[in-house]
């Protein structure tokens, strides 16, 4: 699956198909522009397209490559943009890569390892070709919204366990699966987070930068794209600082519940250590231990052993080691 | 509870009410401006107020949203800023957010979630021409002036908690509950801190940029106003500072504590194991055991168990084991 | 006690005394000038002397408030400056501030809560006229040089203070009251360095911003004063990473003390339980234990018991646990 | 080995080999240029080539330096960068640095303990002329990938050896040599990123800066290596925020298991210690003991025993202390 | 020991000596420099100079105290250097201060506890005329490099140092007096690093500012002088690396080392609690225990007893508790 859809658009309103070998965009209509979405493509497709739009070789080997980090350049007179995608699969966190280059009328999107195709999004500028007409710049703004959007449902999904596993801590201890688990989802928040930052990069220069292709009037929708994308790192912060909360309080819990189970130790060892050293006592085998012979000695003996660790207790207990 | 009021002011006074839909905007007189105040609204009125007053999309979306970080954004010759509100729900900080619209002769403002109203702060100014004929950057100051100082309650409240939560720690240990509500206390303290940081960069933008709509005799109170954020920015490093503090000094305590008591334990653990060890030794039944027929070797054996004993406690005492 | 002291100077040399509301400042010769030093003044006083000079409302509610931060503001070619002060009481650093006012011909201070007077200052600067007679700013600096200077002895205290805490560390293991004396440290440190911080950024705006009232050949005493500023700073910073060293190591130490306590406490332990277990099995009353009946049975037993426990005692000094 | 190799080349194709005193680079043609790789050159070498090709004393002094860290300098019209090698010797990281030269017509590299000679590359380059037509700026380009590039096998290799670590942690309880490995897995990472650090500083100069004897055709080459050494940056900050995770983790899955040994141990003390307790009591020789003279007494309290013993581990059991 | 050398320099070479308030230079030749070198110089030498050269009264303050942080100051069209110089005293760092003051014809140099005098270097120079023709702003350069390269052998020994602790940590456990000294070598490092922080910021300056006094072509110097201090800086943040992963790994291995020796401890004292409970029951009193009066009753509990022994100390040993 490798051209997904090209079309050429006037005025908002898709006009027809088109090659990616069409020389197509030389004769069109001021206003008018072609709109194509590859996935995954192959060398050649790659190269067609290339040669017939005029990319920079080296912008279209950083389309070839699924792990190229977020990114934007300039050449000459067009802009080539590199977004990370995600999306959850399963327990972890998987990337892709779009590549989206923008030319005088064109916009091409090559994507890598994403998971979520353009088709929706496509069916729905479509239908509302008012916006459609803003040109390939007001597309790249929703291509890259898109993108975006698809973090949210990632940071929700991590949030949520990671507040469970709060939960779990402020009730009891947490078990080895549970800690590994947190790091688990730490690691995986570390590394989104290192995957925002271009990301945010990318967002910036669309926002402050003078840029070749990029109308005035689509500013207020890349500020609006770098808002959604500092909601996502804020969101993320945000976890992580609940996760080290989680790690320190563990490590402060623990050790409190170390200390109390080693006064619990040392008293029960204490009382149950008298008994043991008194009776030794008058289990010695002296001949002359006149107490042996006393008609009330064991017995005044036992209650001895009785009230010395029941005042071991009472002192424990109140000291709250017991 | 949608429109909370709208007037139109002429030379700082109140003039007559206007509706959401009121052409007047354009016909009224240079200097008089229209103060609408809006809460919660409804997409309608959202939508009506935006037509009337040619408020751009993308920021009427912002205002719809009671999540929005701050943020200052220009649109032509308007300007839209939105604040976080917070107040106290209970032990908790509760967040809102408030958008305001400042257009050539009209301000709107548009509550979500935020719990105080702006009708005290209305009646004061208009009990004061004087200030109201500044114009709406004035009102634009008045209601962000009126968003922070609702920082400062909540900063004491838990800078109250915290502080007791020290004497606390410095006269005894730590209880799990304390544990666990220090925790939360500093998870409150970072949130709010990165809720700051945003309304932080709004305050640095109204000082620092030429903005359209702020004159230039506005610009003192923008900057009493950054002052006050950043009053409360040091009172919030200044508590999370003593919150660390409370945790290191907590953890070097217990580990201190818990040294303590294994040293006692090791010291009682050998005084007591004296008399058990010698005991054992005369409680052996070899037929030929010399001792146990003289006549004082009981009490020999029992002075030697208590000598040893005490002289154990002793050394114990002197080098604080005990 | 309000007015301090209020004199209007000619040539750096004191001319007259003047009143708050007295309209000399509109009179007076070029390079003439009036200082005026208040302190904790009455509302009143402070709206005359704001009548009489034209100063800002909003700087005059700033010069009232004794808790300000430091800062530097310009309303339109006034300056306003307000300075953090320091001053050991007891064991803690008390805080007050001080703000300075610097027109055209005029400088006012207006002292909250700080304990060191302007007197002795300003006697001395009037002897020397050739100093006095570089006008306001060379004063200004002078003042707020004297503010700084009183920040040193309060970190050589603490610095002392700080040193013999690590002699103590190094030299024994903390207690409670120096562990709890170091925290208390600490944060006197962070929150003067937390003062500190808006006085740098006054003194950077002093060297390296075009302000009102201020002379060129002022630059270099500015740049001093910053220069002073910055050793107090780096000074802190030291004080800060001994504490950190006091408190890692201390930390460390701890732990090793702990582990060749248990150490110490398992060799004996494993020492006193070979006599007690071998007792123990010659003291079982089986009828047919062969070894009861020999002649030296007991005297044998006596030396294994003995031969095992310095064989024990022997190996575990060896090894370092003992 | 000193000289590797020294030829002219004229619109991309080698013409004939040079000599280091070659008054070649005057008479040559526009475009044309001299390459000149030389490896651990003698200080006669080095000061012929400086001498003929007018270098910097200086920049000479860094190229004879195999510690120089990685700069870009300027001198007049000349560029003189050196970047940090690396590759694998064993275990361990080795360095090298490569200093180059580029001037009007020539560009001269100067290996110092870099493993990797340049010959394949020039060969690689020779057989694609269009490539070598771009200039001597192309070539540096060429050079510097070709050393970047070499950081990546080595990324990759610490890279697999982290992620065993963790596998091992996370399965079991690291040893004394797991423990120590990763301390040196961190160490030569810090370096690592040290060495870096430079690196990335001369990428962006070359990205950023107007530099004599780039064309302008060059810079997205530049980019393009900025954006390979930012790759290894990024690797190198994941691997080590694994590491720290690692660490985090197994201090706190120790810490657990210690808490979990010591509560074990505290069960079976107390188990044991009755018995103990119980048995020394009927152990006791006293004459009057009605208990030992009964039939059953013997077996009751060998029931007492067990059934105290049985109900104490059950409890131990239930509250997983055991 | 006050005037070290003060000599007229003509054409790079030696002309005439000079006294502090010899009116020469401003009658010498263009291009003729004096140089002049103090140290610890009295009040009076430093006014004379102060006088005759035109010298600001702050930096000669500046001068005069040994405890100045380095800066670069301009006064007017004079240049003031202070750098810090370091030289060991047995285990520690002793840091002294040079002052430089370059004027159009003057380079006056004034040290203040500064080990290393400047002769060696101005000798060196004066046999290198080719050198010292360049001006006052290469000796300036010379001397900075003096003082850097006085920091090297002072990283060196540290490094060693440091490098020791770390095999005796990773060889074995570290006693009291290693941490000790671990600390006092952080303290030394961490200061030395506070010390670098203002000279790196005066070699950016020399490097980046428009100074006077400064030929374009003295420019490759100080960018020589700024790496060599960078390189410095580098070798101390890899030493502090060291020392931060000598304390984690130490804390570590410890924390494994309790670990290990209380699973030890846990299992000798359940091996040895066996017999002791077991010999106990047989060591009870009552009349009727019929195992007592078999034959064979002893030998098969003393068998019982070295079978459980066994059993568990296999189970420890299996478990790697022994
Ligand atoms: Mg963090
Ligand atoms: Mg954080
Ligand atoms: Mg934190
Ligand atoms: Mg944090
Ligand atoms: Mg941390
Ligand atoms: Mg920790
Ligand atoms: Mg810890
Ligand atoms: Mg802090
Ligand atoms: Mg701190
Ligand atoms: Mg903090
Ligand atoms: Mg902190
Ligand atoms: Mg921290
Ligand atoms: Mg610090
Ligand atoms: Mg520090
Ligand atoms: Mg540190
Ligand atoms: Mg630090
Ligand atoms: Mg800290
Ligand atoms: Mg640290
Ligand atoms: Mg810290
Ligand atoms: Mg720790
Ligand atoms: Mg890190
Ligand atoms: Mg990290
Ligand atoms: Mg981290
Ligand atoms: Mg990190
Ligand atoms: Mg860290
Ligand atoms: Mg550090
Ligand atoms: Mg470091
Ligand atoms: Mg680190
Ligand atoms: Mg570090
Ligand atoms: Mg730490
Ligand atoms: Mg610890």
């Amino acid at each position: 699956m490798s051209v997904v859809a090209a079309f050429l658009y006037h005025e908002g309103k898709r006009l027809r198909p088109v090659t990616l070998i069409d020389p197509a965009c030389e004769h069109i209509a001021k206003d008018d522009f072609v709109w194509i979405g590859l996935s995954q493509p192959t060398e050649t497709e790659l190269a067609d397209i290339a040669g017939n739009y005029g990319l920079h070789p080296l912008a279209v080997e950083d389309a070839g490559n699924g792990h190229q980090i977020s990114k934007l350049d300039v050449y000459g007179d067009q802009l080539c943009i590199v977004a990370r995608t995600a999306h959850l699969e399963g327990d972890h966190i998987a990337y892709g890569s779009t590549a989206i280059f923008l030319g005088k009328s064109f916009l091409i999107t090559v994507r890598q390892g994403s998971a979520r195709s353009h088709s929706e999004l496509r069916a729905h500028l479509e239908i509302t070709p008012e916006l459609l007409r803003e040109g390939p710049d007001y597309v790249l703004h929703a291509i890259l919204d898109f993108i975006v959007d698809g973090y949210f449902p990632i940071v929700e999904a991590i949030e949520e366990d990671v507040l469970k596993m709060e939960q779990r801590m402020l009730a009891a201890f947490l078990t080895r699966e549970e800690v590994t688990r947190i790091f688990t989802l730490r690691r995986e928040l570390v590394r989104f987070q290192r995957v925002l930052g271009p990301m945010l990069e990318v967002g910036r220069k669309l926002v402050n930068l003078q840029l070749p292709r990029l109308d005035e009037a689509s500013k207020p929708y890349f500020r609006d794209l770098l808002d959604h994308m500092l909601r996502v790192e804020s969101a993320i912060t945000g976890i992580r600082d609940i996760l080290i909360s989680v790690f320190e309080a563990s490590h402060l819990l623990e050790q409190q519940r170390q200390g109390a189970i080693t006064r619990q130790l040392a008293a029960w060892a204490a009382i149950l250590a008298v008994p043991t050293a008194i009776a030794g006592i008058y289990g010695m085998n002296f001949e002359n231990m006149p107490e042996l012979k006393t008609q009330w000695g064991y017995f005044v003996i036992l209650g001895v052993i009785a009230a010395v660790c029941i005042g071991l207790y009472i002192r424990f207990k109140r000291s709250h080691w017991l």
